[in-house]
């Protein structure tokens, strides 16, 4: 397979350094084709604005989701965000590891989400009418790709339990595997999580060597978190709500899961 | 009061910047003091990183939270991230506003989090021990401040509701709410959100100016959502799951609320 690890990272030499190293070893052992995107070491531009597109600016006011649309349906987008586009078209595996910041990716990720995901690209696909809401949530550009996320927490696995105090690390990510993932069309896979990074000695890491080690072997196998579609029937359109006849009552991330 | 609007839109002739306008215009008309932090116009650097402290860089490698901690300690913090710390410090409540992109906030804003949280500032406050852990989570630096989302979206609310495919917007929140807002100490309102933006005309508008205004007419009395305290007692310390008696069963973001 064809595999993008999007990493992002200030210090090679820490914990999301050697397990960056370790799975890109692991991978090509493993005969696949990786590229890495280490968007610290790129210097990658986190903030999305009227540099992202190559046209010349007008008196108009920028508009976030117009510019990328006109930028991307006619080659003007910045060569940065055409470059990684190619990327994703490339791969069949994306990888993103990052350490849990605040609850959520690192900005300088955040912003690779932000301006890579054109309009045309990664929204704004498909006919988008009262019968159909776009190509979206299981559907879309990055359709048949599978992606997964590696996480390291500074906080126990127990402060991200069912009961924990941070909430559970499902929910954490669920915008990110939903919203980030699975609606440009990507099957997502479970994440591979490393809490209380401070406490990771090397008898540890020989333990993250060989659990993270199995998840790559198994990245073209690994059966995906099985989200709802959303143009397989489950929800009303246009209003975009779970049917009442689908897991009546349910409410919040958990019902978007089969 | 003294209010703190962080601002994030990368167009001031946006839905986003008359909001801006009409917040700061309306809470200064009230007798407030305001400050605005334009991030865009500051072009605030999103990423974190070793340029974040004047300290004279050695040979080890760089660590986020612990040269975070130093640099804060020591007074090494580059100065656009102390001036934020005296804004924060400044401040009886504190708005962030900004439009919701791929269910979060934008990276500059993130990196805003990122880097003036400092170890010492936001995180890493108080005693912790295997019968304390930290001040955090309504105790902290920010104790005693109100802090106040205003969001918009391009999506419709029925995609935010509690079986909208977006997910439930108290949700998408949580993670701001409780994990940025609440965690350093501040006490959170319930937030402003615009949803359709892309269908605010000229009435619409008028009915956001009547809305908002009352909201932050009530920035001083609204009662805040009221998050369980870490150290009060509902929680077992240090695995800071909550007691079994404190809603049995219950789990996910909402068992956080009393």
């Amino acid at each position: 397979m064809n595999v993008l690890l999007v990493y992002a990272h200030p210090e090679p030499r820490s914990l999301n350094g050697a397990i960056r190293d370790f799975a890109v070893q692991r991978l090509r052992d493993a005969g696949h084709q990786v590229q890495v995107s280490d968007l610290y070491a790129m210097q990658w531009k986190a903030q999305l604005d009227g540099a992202d597109t190559k046209a010349q600016p007008g008196n108009a006011p920028f508009h976030p989701s117009l510019d990328s649309k006109h930028a991307f349906e006619n080659g003007l987008q910045s060569d940065d965000i055409a470059h990684e586009q190619e990327k994703l078209r490339w791969a069949d595996a994306v990888i993103l590891q990052f350490p849990l910041w605040w609850f959520s990716m690192p900005a300088i990720l955040k912003g690779w989400v932000e301006r890579v995901y054109a309009y045309g690209f990664a929204y704004g696909v498909g006919e988008h009418s009262d019968e159909r809401w776009g190509d979206r949530y299981g559907e879309g550009s990055l359709a048949g790709k599978r992606a997964m996320l590696i996480v390291t927490t500074g906080g126990w696995e127990s402060h991200y339990s069912p009961r924990g105090i941070n909430g559970p690390i499902d929910d954490i990510l669920f915008p990110i595997h939903h919203g980030i993932l699975y609606y440009p069309g990507s099957d997502v896979l479970p994440p591979y999580l490393v809490y209380r990074t401070s406490k990771v000695d090397e008898a540890r890491f020989a333990g993250i060597r060989e659990e993270l080690g199995q998840r790559l072997d198994m990245l073209g196998t690994t059966a995906p978190i099985p989200f709802r579609r959303q143009n397989a029937g489950d929800y009303r359109i246009p209003q975009l709500t779970l049917r009442e006849e689908v897991e009546p009552g349910a409410v919040g991330f958990a019902a978007h899961v089969q």
